[in-house]
């Protein structure tokens, strides 16, 4: 019995955070943290970091982005799907290409990426995640031999798929026997399972994707969905978020 | 333009409230809230009710369980999954046969089924669902024309599998043009949409199913995912759930 019980007790966890409201049931200071903003935070992020940006610094406030004003980086703010006005971009990943970041330094405010990434601060480790890393990333978790927690950013504190989708794509790859599963990490599994032959179709029925749609931005919600596009991982060092 | 706004909100919506931890972000107060607790508060409600029990008083703490204590009520109290020493029963469906509640009186506190309907208080009506009265209770909401919100009980505020499937099953019978879902309500649709054939083996892989297993409550298990074994559907009148 006690040995099942230490056996038990010697596998590492997999769980998934279904939105920012739940984090405090997760105890994160044992785990590495994977902050998931599918459309669109994390995956301009990833793609801002393998294109060269030094970092990357998420703050929560459109007034602490402001306070960055003259200091040389770039302002990036986000709410409702729109560039806030007077800021340099927002989050869309077109934004984020090689000629506009490079040696730059990126301070971003999203309505939900950079929000999630604040309540994950008590991790052991907050890295990025999105399907442009989605197998780097995979395979350095799988190095890193520790529990890990997929937090999906969602919308403003409510579920949502797209989030929930990548972060089955993570349990499908990275589960073994080594894992136990919390039952999101299965349901997001199997939803992932069902998404994953046409991630724009599956997805075409979603809350934010008609949202996404009326903002006219059908061209980066592709561009989110192409799978292993880069294979920077980003990851939050003090404030900012650099390459790993 | 102001056509298309008009047609839209006159859509009613449907939406799973995944865990209690989410009742903030709904709007209560517009909607009829199903409280679903699967393994096993919600099921044995309805066998209770249907089995001709006058009334199920639903209490959040043991002691105010206690308190009835020689008022002529059964007296129905479980933790973790065990009957409360000192108790009459818990919460296992078989407790709740016509021998044992016609005519009775149950004052009932679990785990996490009492808990969600006393956290659903605002809604307009508060009703109960399990997979013993699935199309009844559906058939009814379909009547009823309003917004429902399907509020899964979890596991001590954390998503669980089986709560999330029915509340899959009921989208799945009660959808159609009159309604817009959510994404929690899409999901649960399409993972209901996988388990349906075999409802016991896909909930087989799930957390819950092996804690409950330990407590050798396979039998429980089984009658919970029963479907259309009942008609009634238990209503919160007051601080008692009685037949509608």
């Amino acid at each position: 019995m006690s040995k099942i019980v230490s056996l038990k007790s010697d596998r590492l966890k997999i769980e998934v955070c279904l939105t920012p409201a739940l984090l405090p049931l997760h105890k994160l200071e044992n785990s590495i943290a994977v902050v998931i903003d599918i459309f669109r935070a994390t995956s301009s992020i990833c793609y801002g970091i393998e294109n060269g940006a030094d970092a990357i610094i998420p703050v929560s406030k459109v007034e602490e982005c402001a306070a960055y004003h003259g200091t040389g980086c770039l302002l990036a703010a986000e709410r409702d799907g729109e560039v806030v006005e007077g800021f340099d971009f927002g989050n869309s990943p077109f934004a984020y290409t090689p000629e506009k970041v490079a040696g730059k330094t990126v301070v971003l405010t999203t309505t939900n990426g950079t929000h999630a990434i604040q309540l994950s601060r008590a991790a052991k480790r907050i890295v990025i995640g999105s399907f442009l890393n989605l197998s780097s990333l995979t395979e350095w978790l799988r190095e890193e031999h520790e529990n890990v927690i997929l937090v999906c950013a969602g919308w403003k504190n409510n579920f949502n798929l797209e989030d929930t989708i990548f972060a089955g794509a993570v349990v499908n790859q990275l589960k073994s026997d080594r894992y136990v599963l919390d039952d999101a990490a299965i349901a997001a599994e199997d939803l992932y399972l069902m998404a994953k032959d046409d991630l724009g179709k599956f997805l075409s029925k979603s809350s934010h994707s008609e949202r996404l749609k009326k903002l006219g931005i059908e061209e980066d919600i592709a561009f989110c969905l192409r799978v292993d596009e880069t294979s920077a991982i980003p990851v939050l060092e003090g404030d900012r978020l650099v390459k790993l």
